[in-house]
């Protein structure tokens, strides 16, 4: 059976494109960076699915079936050693290449793995690092563990080469665990490699200094890590040990899920009905989401997520990673485990990853699908009566987790009985730090322990939600509620407040505004809720988390103009996809993002149109963040507006779970008496 | 053993109170609002729980145990039948009475249950009702309902007498269930009744139309149910009847809970330790809190709830609920059930409330203790090795639920084991509800159902918070992220930002500024982190909720002066529990509430303070908020900011959990590896 036009190509189909690829070109060495479906285009996608959700048992939608094609993107070294990027569309089918480019060095392609390894060879043959590096003496027994960076954006007036930086930390080696935690062992050196000639061609001497001390003072004694201390977490090397007084909790369900996966892609699962996949860049995307038949959205996905810092010392201002444009979240995504990830019983989804040769790497348990429970749903009790009805919330979680170094993201899609879809971002990981000379202190970060500088920073998401509320043509509006004016009229008392609303007409970046409780609902004009009489929609309240802070015109800035708006709304064009472009390995300015479709200025009133949502946190660390931080919570609501004719959870059954046990005495029943 | 002097009144505690209180109003009716706890003055409480805190297995502090108080709320009716509201404090062991006062005709007492019936009683009693009613046709099988609702403010220029209203509906009888959801048919009719004479003194006529008709137009006709629909939400009504697909998840806990409850009010857990109490205002709270053997807050309560209605037609005005300052949300408690309201191992507390006749009857299951699981609490992946540890969050939650007429309002207090305390609220419930003409729409809310007009409002909170950081002198700071301005010496490439800090000198109340990321910071000026120097604290974001709405100056603004800011900082004195002030049945203004509190501009830095927060929710209902409405979930976190020395969740171990399954086939383990 032909895949789903938006399953994730197979190994098979990636050896397809692969093969296509290395025939195209001959006498060359071909490095490749990604091999990926390429979605099919809108149109194609409509016809497909109006096909799909309208068959019966044995029809087929065989006949409107999309290409199969393949996205890859690959390095091509000719004889004059230079590396060409190249990205290529393949028709697997037809086993042709239907689009081909080559970068230009304006744009740099996305980090591939073998790239890390590149450097820390490099950085192990050169002499310029080594000369470098026995600057500092380090504890006996300790070891040098190189860290890669992406650049962050280029500086000005230097040439457009592709560069790959190194942090550096040493590791206590002496209890022959290979995690012990080496981010507590700064040094303040970061060699700089040229990626064409794979060679260190630069090792910069970071600042250490505090508060009060120049940017570039480098006071720091050769015995750098002496005021250093231990900061293990992994168990067995825990200082003090585990704490013993948890005792389990249980989830289980007996009679299984309430789920059912079909294809590994289409989910069904209380009236919800959607697709899952998976890709290198974004990691999981829902597809055509539907409830109970009725269209909600088209495309849901994590689009990209900008981590700027703020130390103002010229080896820290390149520190501004791109964690999905530089790296890709998807490549980045953890392989998730049984019983610590997600709780319940878990459906694991797979994916394929590919090597510098191209061919293709299982990457298993990339996605968890399970259940949970939310606490309360709804309840009310009859105080006439002492009736409760009382029916629990259930959510549907899509997740995956990427790890970036350092740092870890939990990315979950939580789908819900009452017709809502939440996004939650949980920030966790090992903060990034630099080694601070003892005593001092810092407008940096916060020293989170002794010798170590946590530096401030912020993570800016852009989630891409490509809405299609009841059909493919809607409307953004905002609404306010605003005090009203005293009039004798129509507002005697003063307690009148008023609902303003905009349409938004024209692509365009917008604002959050809690204080007058700014909602944005996605709407279809053409479908009316038959109780109210408003247009069907779906809304939200963006997240008021702060914008981008680097100063208007910095480089930080300009490379994500995205995160100069909480809300974007633009026109739907296929292949639009990034918030932040393309490309934004050492970008230096935005390039292809919404801020660059917002600027077409096009109608967006009744039309295809794509809503992006910006948030983020300002991180000013905490000793607490420290060694590992906990989890920052992040969750954006997007719930049901007039879409439908009453609370879609109103039948939850309200049983009682029998599991549930007490302390001490007896308890009512769940319908039982309620005195007031 | 002598109680706690946190510990609620006991039933024979309560009898002592009551039997002193008739002995001093011989001759005379009295009719007993509420009887309970005084709380010990704090001077007299820091010495005894110093000893507490200090003690060893054998020791007392009975040496410094406070004086039990009841606090005693009462009405008496002497021979002229016109009831005097009286407060009295009882010793009760001394058996004597260490304070009186009576209220003035400027203060209405709070309200009692027993003035619900009297309600009741006078409808059925008044011709004048009985008259306006009649104009009205019910369907058959249709029956009266009357739901009393406090008065709301005293218009300027009436007496002030007490009053008490009736929001009217029908219920259909004709299944026999006193479930049936009589708010989908509501009667646009309000009798009020003067409590004192206890006699219906007129009967508001209220408009029924819509957006261009007047304030006062009366266009409803005496078929004026015919147009609505049912909306019935218990299982058995239920048009179309419950989903059958939702099945189980259950939550066991084989070892039991990880939490210890002593004397029925001191709860142990993960290294949290902390009072439980009860009251019939506030509900449940929390005192003495500590971790791991320091203070961080000394009393944690919900403090009032204001709920302004937006519709400006003139009956409609009234509608102001303060949901613990007029009934008390203690009274409204429901008694919660094993497996409905938790999940898990739950412990359940119970409390006593009295009867117009002051004898205590017991009021079981008002509280309930139990851990859950949220999700992951921290991770890292060492990418290197594939290592991941993953370390979930457990919580402790302290929950009750009240029902005001319509309303439901869960609230929990969340303790976790990174430190953190999460205040939860949901609103859910009801919404209210009015009759409108059919076909039309209207700018004070959305036609929810046939014929059914939920008006908008809001729901506004005040948390009181009595911080103790290692200690009872405390400092508020709040802090901000600026963009720096550009400097060649100090921000040369423009990526630094600036954290401001604003010392708060004297009592005051502030807002939440999401914009520039302003969080507060409750320190402990005398008491450094040995990590980073700064002092040690916990800190919230405020939550940017929307502001009271009604215009400033407004009965409704003026009564709920509170909700003019999102934060208050206060200087802490004995009693001063109420956000908007002891009395607010029928209050103008805002009295001996938080407003009036920040005017003294007290000294606030290092003293005795108490921080107050305001959030809330601007309701303006959608179709899908009926007809019981799907949680809408506040939650606002408090969290250790350089408090501790590190992340105080890292030993919490990261065991699988071996409950989990697996849908499909096998998976790796927790510590297992992990390809990049």
């Amino acid at each position: 059976m032909a895949p789903h036009p938006f399953m994730p190509l197979s190994a098979q189909e990636t050896i397809v494109a692969r093969d296509i690829i290395l025939s195209l070109h001959k006498d060359t060495i071909v490095n490749f960076r990604e091999i990926f479906l390429q979605e099919p285009a809108k149109e194609l996608m409509k016809q497909y699915l109006e096909l799909e959700h309208a068959a019966r048992p044995g029809q087929s939608q065989a006949s409107k079936r999309p290409p199969r094609l393949a996205n890859c993107l690959y390095d091509v070294i000719g004889s004059d050693k230079i590396p060409v990027y190249n990205e290529s569309v393949i028709d697997i089918e037809k086993k042709t290449r239907v689009k081909h480019a080559t970068f230009g060095s304006e744009h740099q392609a996305t980090l591939a793995i073998w790239e890390f390894e590149d450097l820390i060879e490099a950085c192990e043959k050169s002499d310029m690092f080594k000369k470098a590096a026995a600057e500092f003496k380090l504890p006996e027994g300790f070891e040098w563990v190189i860290e890669p960076w992406p650049y962050g954006g280029n500086e000005e007036g230097t040439e457009c080469k592709r560069y790959f930086q190194g942090l550096c930390f040493a590791q206590d080696t002496r209890n022959g665990n290979p995690d012990a935690n080496f981010y507590a062992y700064p040094i303040p050196i970061i060699p700089v490699m040229d990626t064409q000639t794979k060679e260190i061609i630069r090792v910069d001497r970071c600042a250490t200094g505090g508060r009060g001390d120049s940017l570039t003072a480098q006071t720091c004694s050769e015995r750098i890590l002496d005021h250093c201390e231990n900061a293990d977490y992994v168990p067995e090397l825990l200082p003090g040990g585990l704490r013993k007084d948890v005792k389990p909790i249980n989830i289980t369900q007996p009679d299984g899920p309430s789920f059912t996966v079909t294809d590994e892609s289409l989910v069904e699962w209380q009236r919800w009905r959607f697709r899952v996949s998976f890709n290198p860049r974004e990691g999981a995307v829902l597809h055509d989401v539907h409830y109970d038949g009725r269209s909600i959205m088209y495309r849901m996905a994590i689009s990209e997520m900008a981590v700027p810092y703020a130390d103002a010392r010229p080896q820290y201002v390149r520190k501004q990673a791109f964690d999905f444009g530089d790296g890709g979240a998807g490549n980045c995504a953890n392989n998730l485990s049984l019983g610590c990830d997600c709780l319940g019983v878990i459906k694991y989804f797979d994916s394929v990853t590919i090597g510098r040769d191209g061919l293709p790497k299982p990457h298993p348990n990339v996605v968890c699908l399970h259940e949970q429970d939310n606490g309360i749903g709804w309840k009310h009790t009859n105080w006439r009566t002492g009736r409760a009805v009382v029916s629990r919330m259930r959510e549907l979680v899509v997740q995956y987790i990427i790890t970036l170094a350092n740092y870890e993201y939990i990315f979950a899609y939580k789908l819900d009985t009452a017709g809502g879809i939440t996004l939650e971002v949980r920030a966790t990981g090992i903060v990034s730090v630099v080694n601070i000379d003892p005593g001092k202190a810092s407008d940096y970060g916060n020293v989170v322990s002794n010798g170590i500088l946590a530096q401030n920073h912020q993570h800016i998401f852009a989630a891409r939600f490509d809405p299609a509320i009841d059909g493919h043509n809607n409307t953004v509006v905002y609404e306010e509620s605003h005090t009203a004016p005293w009039d004798k009229e129509t507002n005697p008392n003063g307690n009148f407040y008023e609902i303003r609303k905009t349409v938004v007409n024209k692509s365009i970046g917008l604002d959050a505004n809690p204080a007058d409780h700014r909602i944005f609902k996605i709407i279809n004009p053409a479908k009316k809720n038959p109780k109210s009489g408003n247009p069907v929609g779906y809304k939200f309240s963006p997240l008021a988390t702060q914008k981008i802070l680097a100063a208007p015109g910095s480089l930080q800035e300009q490379r994500a103009l995205f995160a100069n708006h909480h809300v974007w709304v633009t026109k739907y064009h296929d292949d639009e996809l990034y918030a932040a472009g393309m490309s934004t390995m050492q970008s230096r300015r935005e390039t292809g993002g919404v801020h660059d479709m917002a600027e077409r200025h096009e109608d967006v009133v009744n039309e295809d149109l794509v809503v992006w949502n910006v948030f983020g946190l300002t991180h000013n660390p905490r000793v607490e963040d420290w060694p590992v931080m906990p989890c920052e919570i992040y969750q954006l609501h997007y719930k049901p507006s007039d879409f439908f004719e009453r609370n879609p959870a109103i039948d939850v059954p309200s049983a009682k779970n029998n599991s549930s046990v007490l302390v001490g005495r007896d308890s009512g029943c769940c319908s039982g008496s309620n005195k007031l």
